[in-house]
């Protein structure tokens, strides 16, 4: 039985614990909502009280934070990073910039232990089935060290290289198309709202040719309701997006598309409407064209 | 044996003509190329000698020109419909405005013809498997006439309205969605590029994501090729994103994702490349970025 600190227990985080549990591991938890600690306490975890509590004695680490900030501020801030065993491996599974990725690699480099930047893509539901797509970057020794852990949360877990960033930088152009195809679906409701042609059929026909996303087909349906449950926020994407035109000024690359696309997250969020799902996207054009 | 008028006989009408005489139909053909109209007489098709010729005595007139322009010329300035029969029904299945394809219809009902506005999608491959989608508007009676012809091309007929106009505005918003996409994808692997990540595999991993797009998986490949077969231009998208944005225009809708990528088509051009496989839009974004 090994012991894994697992700090981070959202709506990803919780289920992704208990595939550790599932294989038989000593699941350390925590979060910074107590009812977080509790389900996960509940799946079998054991209930950690602070960051430092849940590393300590552990011999791998998973944050499955909202951000770097946030993983900077467990490891170095609250002190999970010199609590772990020595020789532990962290895996740095949120969404993060790839500077920040390689800056935390560095520093848990120079503690001894080892690292792993490890973004996921698949969501809640490939979370909870166990079937994520994991894009791990780091040298070999870390990623052998890592696989036991990161193959409990996926199916498919790619080694992108041998460089921290690079999983991050993976899950950053991931998240470029995702919110491009998001607003450019938005972008045709808007036209086709204005030009009287019925959006339901629209659907149908493009769902099913070469004009079709993964994001028409999913969040095609969700755009056309007025208020649709929430599956991902609009917020989620004004950070992603952030993140993505971050890495392109980082690497000097322009990004049009995915730039304004942007403004049309933050446009919806400025508006009130950030904690709603993202295909309200929808909502600013609507809002600029006069169709509100 | 109804005698079928058949305008365009280029990469997609020259099978869809094929599918017309298979059903038996007298097919009178012309296209500015007479190697085309070879082709055509080869597959037992009827060899005309201009648009005028071709319209006389038809029942049917299918125009499959290269854009609205070219379509009143066939119509009005050749003189293709006052040859037709009294009743005929005109197909415009080109990739033309709304506004084009309502003022055509106006003129054919005046002259005591039908008229539907029938645009399609599915490229060459679904030209010649007769497995188009067909995005057809006008009056019921209209439809009814064209229906039998529509059929020979594709198994997806949809009857988007009975406004003309309403199936070119559904192959347009068609068109924003495939040129956004491609320019995406070229946005996507120019950040890869420069970030130094793998394409291949950001290929293989994103395109079984939800950050796939149709355009992703098929434009993809090409993209990561420096001179790929030309499946379709990057000129096509000049020309159908033009046609989106004037669609924008006419209807007073800001459309800002896709006017960044037809920047994009556009300086791919501008660059000489406008011939070159639309793929291949990603070298306006290596120019940007000085990784050409």
């Amino acid at each position: 039985m090994t012991t894994v600190a697992f700090v981070g227990l959202g709506a990803m985080g919780l289920p992704m614990a208990e595939h550790l549990i599932k294989r038989q591991h000593q699941v350390r938890g925590f979060d910074m909502k107590p009812e977080a600690i509790v389900a996960h306490a509940a799946n079998g975890g054991v209930a950690a009280s602070s960051a430092r509590d849940a590393a300590t004695g552990a011999d791998a680490l998973v944050l499955m934070v909202v951000n770097g900030a946030q993983a900077r501020s467990v490891l170095f801030d609250a002190g999970a990073l010199d609590a772990l065993n020595p020789g532990a491996v962290v895996m740095l599974m949120a969404t993060c910039s790839s500077v920040d990725a390689k800056a935390i690699g560095t520093a848990i480099h120079q503690s001894g232990r080892k690292f792993v930047d490890a973004p996921v893509s698949g969501g809640v539901v490939g979370a909870k089935a166990g079937l994520l797509t994991i894009m791990a970057a780091g040298p070999d020794a870390d990623l052998v060290a890592a696989e036991p852990f990161l193959s409990a949360f996926g199916d498919k877990v790619f080694r992108i290289g041998d460089q921290w960033g690079q999983g991050s930088t993976v899950k950053t152009i991931n998240q470029l198309l995702c919110g491009v195809h998001i607003a450019a679906a938005a972008e045709a409701f808007a036209l086709a709202e204005k030009a009287g042609v019925d959006t339901g059929l629209i659907l149908k026909i493009l769902g099913n040719s070469a004009a079709a996303s993964w994001m028409l087909n999913n969040r095609g349906p969700r755009m056309l309701d007025a208020e649709p449950d929430v599956t991902s926020a609009v917020d989620i994407f004004v950070k992603d997006l952030s993140l993505v035109l971050d890495a392109g000024r980082a690497e000097k690359v322009a990004l049009p598309l995915s730039a304004a696309a942007h403004q049309m997250f933050l446009a919806t969020s400025g508006a009130g409407h950030g904690a709603a799902d993202d295909s309200q996207v929808i909502r600013a054009y609507r809002s600029l064209n006069g169709t509100a």
